[in-house]
């Protein structure tokens, strides 16, 4: 980088990212190259506001990410947050630190990523900064997000009576994540090995996951859902998060929660049950969430009309706070709520 | 760090830190603890978002910042930047990457330097992201802040005829820090040395650098002002960014740039002219800007009533494109565009 000023590098990687009539269009006034960005905020909204960081050697490694998953995935995280309070995103801010020897290239096909995602989203990127390091990049997503007055769909508003809802498979991230790890091959050689075509899902789910905005929107326009959280550390975490939070009890039921393919043939072949992935695996971003029993149906219903699924994988109850699984054999066993957490182990 | 996990940590820097009243009354509706933050926008306001990283080793050692320095600084260089656009600041996300190792104690106080800056300027900090990482600390800080429609101060707006002001002394904090490099001395022993007791200023100017938010917010309501920037590389480099994006020359007078007794005295003894500090030492986050001739007196009158001090220190003109010292001789001297940048040398 030691050719490449901070000026040039940020017009280099901003530079016909996103068009002026783009950024109008999403209500920025002034962009990127001001001390800050301006933008409008329709009157009378909610705004979210989050951000995620990734860092490398432990949000991600050579062997685990392409340079552009990188990119996409931290703002797709970010996103997620927005998702999980069936919010509409709008801005990103991008931080992007680095050491000085990172070739241009590299840094390049981050935020060809992040680009990629961001508009897959229309979230318009206002700003950012960028930074050397000593040590990885890091790379830090800031979002702003939307919402109308009193719309937000938080963690707390479980209710006795709901069902539990997810809108996707999970576990699919952490078996991507493993066999990649187990693979241990540099991300510029896997098009050459047949054998990393073999769980093309898995590989996706981990390093291009989805953030599901589309379904966090219809959650919160048809009115019925009441709690809602994005799965970033597994199932069994994210619905302890939602027991905890409105004081209640879950029961998730075993046979009710969707698996891949992929998922179900990979744990086979490694010995594994599936929900090893799916209870405390990280980083799928469905969203998981609760809405009242007599409205699931109907729910259901407007998820088939946009095309988008909806499982109904438990009910809340007041008969114990945390979270069970009631397996097959119509057995219940308790939910640990520790998911993937960076600070131990 | 490894016996702390995520959601105590989060807890334990936020924890009374800010009162759910302030918050309140800040716009919060959900702050801390749920996928995202949800804040009131004011109708017909507009929003101003920027976002400022400090790594380690780079923006701050062990022998240039104390551990709440460094919070402090981040905080105030992100809220800097919305003064700087002449906005009010309001909320706040902060991301933090650390080594697992790093001592907890270390990290609270960050946060209380922090939270020290956030409460002075009345900003809500509204969520955040810890991480672990492999190297050194770096700290992300994101601000929203607000202004009315068509009324931020940008870069692009200085005229002919009107004349460059600036709002303090600048040079000190580059001072401070060449001064801290050369004691070389860890900053848990400052207190035991007399000789660091020699430039308190020049290292408060470094360590804990003032945003200028009274004084931008003055400028805007002023309706005075034109182009606005606030000082992080240097004089000379930041009229040179309001020069090149209003298309415009601009004279700096010599004899008129203020300058501390301190810096003074401290260049003195280095055999060194104070403007090798001033005109591109980074980081005093003092604003520069331009405002019509004839407003002048009146926005000087404006700044004493309100116990603030506004220099004029040039003119703008359209002789020449740049950036141009007149020295006390009468010559004139143009200054190059650069100054401290990231990603060279």
């Amino acid at each position: 980088m030691s050719s490449v000023d901070e000026f040039t590098l940020i017009d280099l990687l901003n530079g016909g990212q996103q068009t002026i009539a783009f950024q109008r269009a999403g209500g920025v006034e002034t962009g990127i190259g001001d001390d800050a960005a301006v933008v409008r905020a329709s009157s009378d909204s909610r705004w979210i506001l989050t951000c995620d960081t990734m860092t490398e050697d432990i949000h991600f490694k050579r062997v685990t990410m392409r340079d552009a998953d990188i990119g996409y995935k931290a703002m797709a995280s970010a996103v997620s947050d927005i998702a999980a309070m069936g919010g509409t995103p709008r801005y990103a801010l991008v931080a992007l630190s680095m050491p000085k020897s990172t070739p241009v290239e590299q840094v390049r096909a981050m935020y060809d990523g992040l680009y990629e995602c961001a508009n897959r989203y229309r979230v318009v990127v206002a700003g950012g900064d960028t930074t050397s390091c000593i040590g990885g990049v890091t790379l830090t997503v800031t979002v702003i997000g939307e919402t109308e007055p009193d719309r937000a769909l938080l963690r707390s508003a479980a209710r006795l009576g709901d069902v539990v809802f997810i809108t996707g498979f999970t576990g699919d991230s952490a078996a991507g994540l493993e066999w990649l790890l187990g693979k241990n091959k540099p991300s510029e050689e896997w098009d050459d090995d047949p054998e990393l075509k073999q769980y093309p899902g898995l590989i996706q789910a981990h390093c291009r996951p989805e953030p599901q905005i589309q379904a966090g929107e219809l959650l919160r326009r048809s009115g019925f859902c009441h709690a809602l959280n994005d799965v970033s550390d597994g199932i069994a975490s994210e619905a302890w998060e939602i027991a905890a939070a409105s004081n209640i009890g879950i029961d998730l039921i075993e046979d009710r929660i969707p698996v891949s393919g992929e998922l179900l043939e990979y744990a086979s072949k490694q010995g594994k049950d599936p929900l090893d992935y799916m209870l405390y695996g990280g980083e799928d971003y469905q969203l998981i969430g609760t809405a009242p029993a007599e409205h699931a149906v109907e729910l259901q219903m407007k998820f088939k009309e946009a095309g988008l699924p909806l499982y109904l994988i438990g009910y809340v109850h007041g008969e114990h706070s945390g979270v069970r699984l009631v397996r097959s054999d119509g057995g219940a066993v308790s939910l640990a709520k520790r998911g993937y957490n960076h600070f131990t182990g």
